[in-house]
Protein backbone atom coordinates (compact mmCIF):
# COMPACT_ATOMS: atom_id res chain seq x y z
CA UNK A 1 0.00 0.00 0.00
CA UNK A 2 1.15 3.32 -0.95
CA UNK A 3 1.27 5.48 2.28
CA UNK A 4 0.64 9.54 1.32
CA UNK A 5 1.93 12.20 3.39
CA UNK A 6 1.32 16.00 2.91
CA UNK A 7 3.42 18.58 3.57
CA UNK A 8 0.96 19.11 6.75
CA UNK A 9 1.33 15.65 7.89
CA UNK A 10 5.22 16.37 7.34
CA UNK A 11 5.27 19.08 9.53
CA UNK A 12 2.62 17.63 12.45
CA UNK A 13 4.59 14.19 12.94
CA UNK A 14 6.61 13.89 16.28
CA UNK A 15 10.05 15.18 16.13
CA UNK A 16 12.52 12.43 15.77
CA UNK A 17 9.78 10.35 13.68
CA UNK A 18 10.35 13.38 11.17
CA UNK A 19 13.75 13.40 11.46
CA UNK A 20 14.57 9.44 10.53
CA UNK A 21 12.03 9.98 7.31
CA UNK A 22 13.63 13.25 5.90
CA UNK A 23 16.95 11.85 6.49
CA UNK A 24 16.27 8.29 4.88
CA UNK A 25 13.86 9.53 1.52
CA UNK A 26 16.55 10.69 -0.46
CA UNK A 27 18.37 7.75 -0.95
CA UNK A 28 21.53 5.76 0.13
CA UNK A 29 24.06 8.08 1.41
CA UNK A 30 28.04 8.42 0.86
CA UNK A 31 29.87 7.87 4.23
CA UNK A 32 33.15 10.12 4.66
CA UNK A 33 34.85 11.88 7.60
CA UNK A 34 36.27 15.13 7.26
CA UNK A 35 39.44 15.81 8.61
CA UNK A 36 40.28 19.28 9.38
CA UNK A 37 43.13 21.22 11.55
CA UNK A 38 42.43 24.01 13.92
CA UNK A 39 44.97 27.12 14.08
CA UNK A 40 46.13 26.20 17.56
CA UNK A 41 47.17 22.75 15.59
CA UNK A 42 44.46 20.60 16.58
CA UNK A 43 43.66 17.41 14.01
CA UNK A 44 39.53 17.73 14.10
CA UNK A 45 37.83 14.56 12.28
CA UNK A 46 33.80 14.26 11.73
CA UNK A 47 31.37 12.06 9.92
CA UNK A 48 29.59 13.50 7.31
CA UNK A 49 26.88 12.15 4.61
CA UNK A 50 26.18 14.70 2.20
CA UNK A 51 29.30 15.08 0.04
CA UNK A 52 28.20 15.38 -3.42
CA UNK A 53 30.22 15.56 -7.31
CA UNK A 54 30.06 18.84 -8.80
CA UNK A 55 32.63 18.46 -11.40
CA UNK A 56 35.54 16.55 -12.83
CA UNK A 57 37.22 19.46 -14.74
CA UNK A 58 38.42 21.32 -12.40
CA UNK A 59 37.72 18.51 -9.89
CA UNK A 60 34.98 19.56 -7.32
CA UNK A 61 33.30 18.38 -4.37
CA UNK A 62 30.42 19.68 -2.43
CA UNK A 63 29.47 18.72 1.31
CA UNK A 64 26.16 20.34 3.73
CA UNK A 65 27.08 21.85 6.90
CA UNK A 66 24.46 22.45 9.14
CA UNK A 67 23.33 25.71 10.13
CA UNK A 68 26.17 27.31 12.61
CA UNK A 69 23.98 27.23 15.67
CA UNK A 70 26.43 25.85 17.78
CA UNK A 71 30.16 25.51 17.30
CA UNK A 72 31.22 23.87 13.89
CA UNK A 73 34.46 22.62 14.04
CA UNK A 74 34.99 21.63 10.72
CA UNK A 75 33.36 24.94 9.38
CA UNK A 76 35.87 27.02 11.74
CA UNK A 77 38.93 25.21 10.87
CA UNK A 78 38.03 25.03 7.00
CA UNK A 79 38.06 29.00 6.82
CA UNK A 80 40.99 29.51 9.69
CA UNK A 81 42.65 26.79 7.55
CA UNK A 82 41.90 26.97 3.65
CA UNK A 83 42.31 23.18 3.57
CA UNK A 84 40.19 19.59 4.77
CA UNK A 85 40.23 16.28 3.64
CA UNK A 86 37.10 13.64 2.81
CA UNK A 87 38.40 10.06 3.57
CA UNK A 88 36.27 7.06 2.83
CA UNK A 89 34.96 4.90 5.52
CA UNK A 90 35.22 1.39 5.35
CA UNK A 91 34.13 -1.44 6.92
CA UNK A 92 37.22 -1.90 9.38
CA UNK A 93 36.71 1.19 11.25
CA UNK A 94 32.79 2.03 10.36
CA UNK A 95 32.57 2.20 14.32
CA UNK A 96 35.56 4.12 15.09
CA UNK A 97 33.84 6.68 12.21
CA UNK A 98 30.44 6.75 13.90
CA UNK A 99 31.73 7.63 17.39
CA UNK A 100 32.90 10.78 15.80
CA UNK A 101 29.66 12.56 15.65
CA UNK A 102 29.83 12.85 19.25
CA UNK A 103 29.89 16.23 20.82
CA UNK A 104 33.77 16.30 22.39
CA UNK A 105 34.90 20.18 22.50
CA UNK A 106 37.54 21.87 20.50
CA UNK A 107 40.62 21.16 22.62
CA UNK A 108 39.87 17.60 22.05
CA UNK A 109 41.27 15.69 19.26
CA UNK A 110 38.42 12.85 17.43
CA UNK A 111 41.46 10.85 16.14
CA UNK A 112 42.99 10.63 19.78
CA UNK A 113 39.21 9.77 21.11
CA UNK A 114 38.06 7.59 18.88
CA UNK A 115 40.57 5.68 17.69
CA UNK A 116 42.11 7.09 14.74
CA UNK A 117 45.29 7.77 13.08
CA UNK A 118 46.00 11.19 11.40
CA UNK A 119 48.19 11.02 8.48
CA UNK A 120 49.80 14.44 6.64
CA UNK A 121 51.17 14.59 3.75
CA UNK A 122 53.27 17.53 1.97
CA UNK A 123 50.72 19.10 0.37
CA UNK A 124 48.52 20.72 2.54
CA UNK A 125 48.13 21.05 6.24
CA UNK A 126 44.64 19.31 6.89
CA UNK A 127 44.71 15.26 8.11
CA UNK A 128 43.99 12.34 6.62
CA UNK A 129 42.39 8.96 8.05
CA UNK A 130 45.19 6.68 7.97
CA UNK A 131 42.66 4.00 7.91
CA UNK A 132 40.68 4.88 5.04
CA UNK A 133 41.17 3.25 1.59
CA UNK A 134 40.40 6.60 -0.34
CA UNK A 135 41.86 9.88 0.55
CA UNK A 136 41.04 13.45 -1.05
CA UNK A 137 42.77 16.47 0.26
CA UNK A 138 40.70 19.81 -1.16
CA UNK A 139 41.10 23.49 -1.24
CA UNK A 140 37.94 25.53 -0.15
CA UNK A 141 36.58 26.86 -3.35
CA UNK A 142 33.20 28.93 -2.14
CA UNK A 143 30.46 28.04 -0.23
CA UNK A 144 26.62 29.00 -0.35
CA UNK A 145 24.45 29.92 2.40
CA UNK A 146 20.92 28.25 2.23
CA UNK A 147 18.52 30.61 3.16
CA UNK A 148 15.69 28.46 3.90
CA UNK A 149 16.94 26.91 7.10
CA UNK A 150 20.70 28.20 7.61
CA UNK A 151 22.91 25.53 6.68
CA UNK A 152 26.15 25.88 4.36
CA UNK A 153 26.60 24.47 1.05
CA UNK A 154 30.89 24.09 1.11
CA UNK A 155 32.69 23.58 -2.24
CA UNK A 156 36.01 22.58 -2.33
CA UNK A 157 38.69 21.85 -5.59
CA UNK A 158 40.49 18.23 -5.11
CA UNK A 159 43.94 18.77 -5.20
CA UNK A 160 45.60 15.22 -3.84
CA UNK A 161 44.16 11.79 -4.20
CA UNK A 162 45.63 9.04 -2.12
CA UNK A 163 43.46 5.45 -2.85
CA UNK A 164 44.81 2.19 -2.69
CA UNK A 165 45.98 1.34 -6.27
CA UNK A 166 43.82 -2.38 -6.19
CA UNK A 167 40.59 -0.31 -6.15
CA UNK A 168 42.07 1.47 -10.07
CA UNK A 169 40.45 -0.19 -12.85
CA UNK A 170 41.90 0.86 -16.25
CA UNK A 171 39.81 3.36 -17.31
CA UNK A 172 39.57 5.13 -13.84
CA UNK A 173 36.32 4.29 -11.96
CA UNK A 174 37.19 3.28 -8.29
CA UNK A 175 36.21 -0.08 -7.20
CA UNK A 176 34.34 1.29 -3.45
CA UNK A 177 33.24 -2.23 -2.66
CA UNK A 178 36.80 -4.04 -3.21
CA UNK A 179 37.70 -2.06 0.09
CA UNK A 180 34.64 -2.32 1.75
CA UNK A 181 33.71 0.96 2.00
CA UNK A 182 30.13 1.70 3.11
CA UNK A 183 26.88 4.07 2.54
CA UNK A 184 24.75 5.62 4.96
CA UNK A 185 20.97 5.53 4.96
CA UNK A 186 19.02 7.33 7.36
CA UNK A 187 21.16 8.98 10.56
CA UNK A 188 22.91 5.87 11.52
CA UNK A 189 22.24 2.61 8.92
CA UNK A 190 25.28 1.76 7.38
CA UNK A 191 25.22 -0.67 4.11
CA UNK A 192 27.72 -2.77 2.32
CA UNK A 193 27.41 -2.84 -1.29
CA UNK A 194 27.68 -5.34 -4.12
CA UNK A 195 27.55 -4.73 -7.89
CA UNK A 196 24.42 -5.43 -9.87
CA UNK A 197 25.32 -4.50 -13.13
CA UNK A 198 27.48 -1.77 -15.21
CA UNK A 199 25.28 -0.19 -17.92
CA UNK A 200 26.51 1.62 -21.06
CA UNK A 201 26.29 5.17 -22.20
CA UNK A 202 22.69 5.34 -22.95
CA UNK A 203 21.61 6.64 -26.28
CA UNK A 204 18.36 7.27 -27.95
CA UNK B 1 50.13 0.05 -2.01
CA UNK B 2 48.84 3.48 -1.99
CA UNK B 3 48.67 5.69 -5.28
CA UNK B 4 49.10 9.85 -4.36
CA UNK B 5 47.76 11.92 -7.66
CA UNK B 6 48.67 15.34 -6.95
CA UNK B 7 46.24 18.17 -8.74
CA UNK B 8 48.55 18.75 -12.01
CA UNK B 9 48.02 14.38 -11.97
CA UNK B 10 44.37 14.72 -12.13
CA UNK B 11 44.68 17.76 -14.58
CA UNK B 12 46.91 15.86 -16.95
CA UNK B 13 44.95 12.99 -16.73
CA UNK B 14 43.17 11.55 -20.25
CA UNK B 15 39.09 13.13 -20.31
CA UNK B 16 37.30 10.12 -19.62
CA UNK B 17 39.61 8.33 -17.10
CA UNK B 18 39.39 12.22 -14.70
CA UNK B 19 35.69 11.72 -15.19
CA UNK B 20 35.14 8.47 -14.36
CA UNK B 21 37.65 8.80 -11.16
CA UNK B 22 36.06 11.88 -10.35
CA UNK B 23 32.90 10.41 -10.26
CA UNK B 24 33.78 7.92 -8.15
CA UNK B 25 35.91 9.15 -5.22
CA UNK B 26 33.23 10.56 -3.72
CA UNK B 27 31.49 7.13 -2.17
CA UNK B 28 28.20 5.35 -2.68
CA UNK B 29 25.33 7.95 -4.44
CA UNK B 30 21.60 8.03 -4.07
CA UNK B 31 19.85 6.83 -7.70
CA UNK B 32 16.75 9.30 -8.45
CA UNK B 33 14.76 10.11 -11.12
CA UNK B 34 13.61 13.62 -11.22
CA UNK B 35 10.02 14.31 -13.08
CA UNK B 36 9.39 17.26 -13.99
CA UNK B 37 6.28 18.83 -17.15
CA UNK B 38 6.95 21.50 -19.52
CA UNK B 39 4.77 24.38 -20.34
CA UNK B 40 3.64 22.34 -23.15
CA UNK B 41 2.63 19.65 -20.67
CA UNK B 42 5.39 17.45 -21.95
CA UNK B 43 6.34 14.89 -19.07
CA UNK B 44 10.21 14.83 -18.41
CA UNK B 45 12.29 11.85 -16.14
CA UNK B 46 16.04 12.29 -16.22
CA UNK B 47 18.32 10.37 -13.81
CA UNK B 48 20.51 12.37 -10.67
CA UNK B 49 23.18 10.87 -8.62
CA UNK B 50 23.56 14.00 -6.62
CA UNK B 51 20.26 14.59 -4.09
CA UNK B 52 21.28 15.19 -0.89
CA UNK B 53 19.42 16.24 2.44
CA UNK B 54 19.81 19.47 3.71
CA UNK B 55 17.16 19.54 6.46
CA UNK B 56 13.79 17.66 8.17
CA UNK B 57 12.56 21.22 9.02
CA UNK B 58 11.15 22.55 6.93
CA UNK B 59 12.14 19.36 5.22
CA UNK B 60 14.36 20.12 2.26
CA UNK B 61 16.20 18.37 -0.23
CA UNK B 62 18.91 19.58 -2.78
CA UNK B 63 20.73 18.31 -6.11
CA UNK B 64 23.42 19.57 -8.58
CA UNK B 65 22.36 20.40 -11.98
CA UNK B 66 25.28 20.18 -14.59
CA UNK B 67 26.03 23.59 -16.50
CA UNK B 68 23.41 25.05 -18.73
CA UNK B 69 25.85 24.94 -21.89
CA UNK B 70 23.86 22.65 -23.12
CA UNK B 71 19.44 22.39 -22.60
CA UNK B 72 18.62 21.34 -19.26
CA UNK B 73 14.62 20.09 -19.65
CA UNK B 74 15.05 19.47 -16.11
CA UNK B 75 15.96 22.99 -15.33
CA UNK B 76 13.62 24.68 -17.37
CA UNK B 77 10.55 23.07 -16.59
CA UNK B 78 11.74 23.74 -12.80
CA UNK B 79 11.61 27.24 -13.49
CA UNK B 80 8.29 27.00 -15.14
CA UNK B 81 6.22 25.20 -13.06
CA UNK B 82 7.67 25.32 -10.43
CA UNK B 83 7.60 21.75 -9.28
CA UNK B 84 9.35 18.60 -9.49
CA UNK B 85 10.03 15.30 -8.39
CA UNK B 86 12.32 12.88 -7.07
CA UNK B 87 11.76 9.24 -7.45
CA UNK B 88 14.20 6.54 -5.69
CA UNK B 89 15.25 3.78 -8.21
CA UNK B 90 14.87 0.02 -7.45
CA UNK B 91 16.36 -3.07 -9.04
CA UNK B 92 13.05 -3.74 -11.22
CA UNK B 93 13.49 -0.97 -13.35
CA UNK B 94 16.68 0.45 -13.07
CA UNK B 95 17.93 -0.44 -16.74
CA UNK B 96 14.98 1.87 -17.65
CA UNK B 97 16.18 4.45 -15.63
CA UNK B 98 19.61 4.59 -16.51
CA UNK B 99 18.56 4.75 -20.45
CA UNK B 100 16.56 8.13 -19.71
CA UNK B 101 20.02 9.76 -19.27
CA UNK B 102 20.24 9.54 -23.23
CA UNK B 103 19.09 12.68 -24.93
CA UNK B 104 16.04 12.74 -26.47
CA UNK B 105 14.47 16.17 -27.33
CA UNK B 106 12.82 18.54 -25.52
CA UNK B 107 8.73 17.54 -27.59
CA UNK B 108 9.83 13.84 -26.77
CA UNK B 109 8.74 12.24 -23.06
CA UNK B 110 11.25 10.04 -21.19
CA UNK B 111 8.43 8.30 -20.04
CA UNK B 112 6.78 6.96 -23.10
CA UNK B 113 10.80 6.77 -24.86
CA UNK B 114 12.20 4.65 -21.88
CA UNK B 115 8.71 2.50 -20.84
CA UNK B 116 8.03 4.21 -17.52
CA UNK B 117 4.89 5.51 -16.40
CA UNK B 118 3.66 8.98 -15.04
CA UNK B 119 1.47 9.24 -12.02
CA UNK B 120 0.08 12.64 -11.42
CA UNK B 121 -1.87 13.49 -7.73
CA UNK B 122 -3.94 16.69 -6.94
CA UNK B 123 -1.17 18.46 -4.87
CA UNK B 124 0.93 19.29 -8.14
CA UNK B 125 1.58 19.40 -11.89
CA UNK B 126 4.88 17.19 -11.74
CA UNK B 127 4.87 13.76 -12.63
CA UNK B 128 6.11 10.68 -10.08
CA UNK B 129 7.81 7.59 -11.64
CA UNK B 130 5.08 5.05 -10.91
CA UNK B 131 7.33 2.22 -10.85
CA UNK B 132 9.46 3.53 -7.80
CA UNK B 133 8.70 2.77 -3.82
CA UNK B 134 9.56 5.81 -2.30
CA UNK B 135 8.35 9.32 -4.55
CA UNK B 136 8.57 13.06 -3.43
CA UNK B 137 7.30 16.07 -4.34
CA UNK B 138 8.92 19.07 -4.12
CA UNK B 139 8.34 22.89 -4.46
CA UNK B 140 11.67 25.03 -5.70
CA UNK B 141 12.77 26.98 -2.99
CA UNK B 142 16.31 28.61 -4.12
CA UNK B 143 19.59 27.90 -6.44
CA UNK B 144 22.44 28.62 -6.34
CA UNK B 145 25.36 28.93 -8.80
CA UNK B 146 28.53 27.29 -8.45
CA UNK B 147 30.73 30.12 -9.92
CA UNK B 148 33.96 27.58 -10.36
CA UNK B 149 31.79 25.17 -12.72
CA UNK B 150 28.76 27.27 -13.95
CA UNK B 151 26.50 24.40 -12.44
CA UNK B 152 23.79 25.02 -10.43
CA UNK B 153 22.68 23.49 -6.36
CA UNK B 154 18.65 23.36 -6.46
CA UNK B 155 17.21 23.27 -3.57
CA UNK B 156 13.71 22.24 -2.96
CA UNK B 157 11.06 21.91 0.17
CA UNK B 158 9.30 18.38 -0.24
CA UNK B 159 5.20 19.17 0.02
CA UNK B 160 4.26 15.55 -0.39
CA UNK B 161 5.89 12.06 0.17
CA UNK B 162 4.46 8.43 -1.17
CA UNK B 163 6.39 5.46 0.47
CA UNK B 164 5.75 1.70 0.09
CA UNK B 165 4.03 1.80 3.52
CA UNK B 166 6.03 -1.62 3.96
CA UNK B 167 9.30 0.10 3.99
CA UNK B 168 8.16 2.50 7.11
CA UNK B 169 10.12 1.57 10.63
CA UNK B 170 7.63 2.55 13.77
CA UNK B 171 10.78 5.34 14.34
CA UNK B 172 10.50 6.74 10.56
CA UNK B 173 12.85 5.37 9.38
CA UNK B 174 12.23 4.00 5.52
CA UNK B 175 14.40 0.18 5.21
CA UNK B 176 15.26 1.75 1.67
CA UNK B 177 16.90 -2.32 0.81
CA UNK B 178 13.67 -3.60 1.51
CA UNK B 179 12.45 -2.47 -1.55
CA UNK B 180 15.69 -3.39 -3.62
CA UNK B 181 16.55 0.51 -3.75
CA UNK B 182 20.16 0.97 -5.81
CA UNK B 183 22.97 3.62 -4.88
CA UNK B 184 25.42 4.34 -7.84
CA UNK B 185 29.22 4.28 -8.14
CA UNK B 186 30.90 6.71 -10.63
CA UNK B 187 28.60 7.25 -13.81
CA UNK B 188 27.39 3.78 -14.95
CA UNK B 189 28.00 1.35 -11.65
CA UNK B 190 24.80 0.57 -9.91
CA UNK B 191 24.60 -1.72 -6.70
CA UNK B 192 22.58 -3.24 -4.13
CA UNK B 193 22.85 -2.66 -0.37
CA UNK B 194 23.11 -4.72 2.56
CA UNK B 195 22.21 -3.71 6.13
CA UNK B 196 25.58 -4.17 8.07
CA UNK B 197 24.97 -2.36 11.36
CA UNK B 198 22.60 0.32 13.03
CA UNK B 199 24.06 2.37 15.70
CA UNK B 200 23.11 4.24 18.65
CA UNK B 201 23.65 8.12 18.87
CA UNK B 202 27.32 8.79 19.71
CA UNK B 203 28.18 10.58 23.05
CA UNK B 204 31.77 11.42 23.98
Amino acid sequence: MEKHFSLNDILGMERFYRRNLMNSISGFKPCNLIGTISYREVANVAIFNSVVHIGATPPLLGFVMRPLTVPRQTYHNIKAREFFTINAVARSFYERAHQTSAKYGDQVSEFEACGLTPQYTDTHPAPYVRESPVKLGLQWEEEHHIRANGSIFIIGKVVEVLADDSLLAPDGHLGLEKAGILSVAGLDSYYESELLGRLGYARP
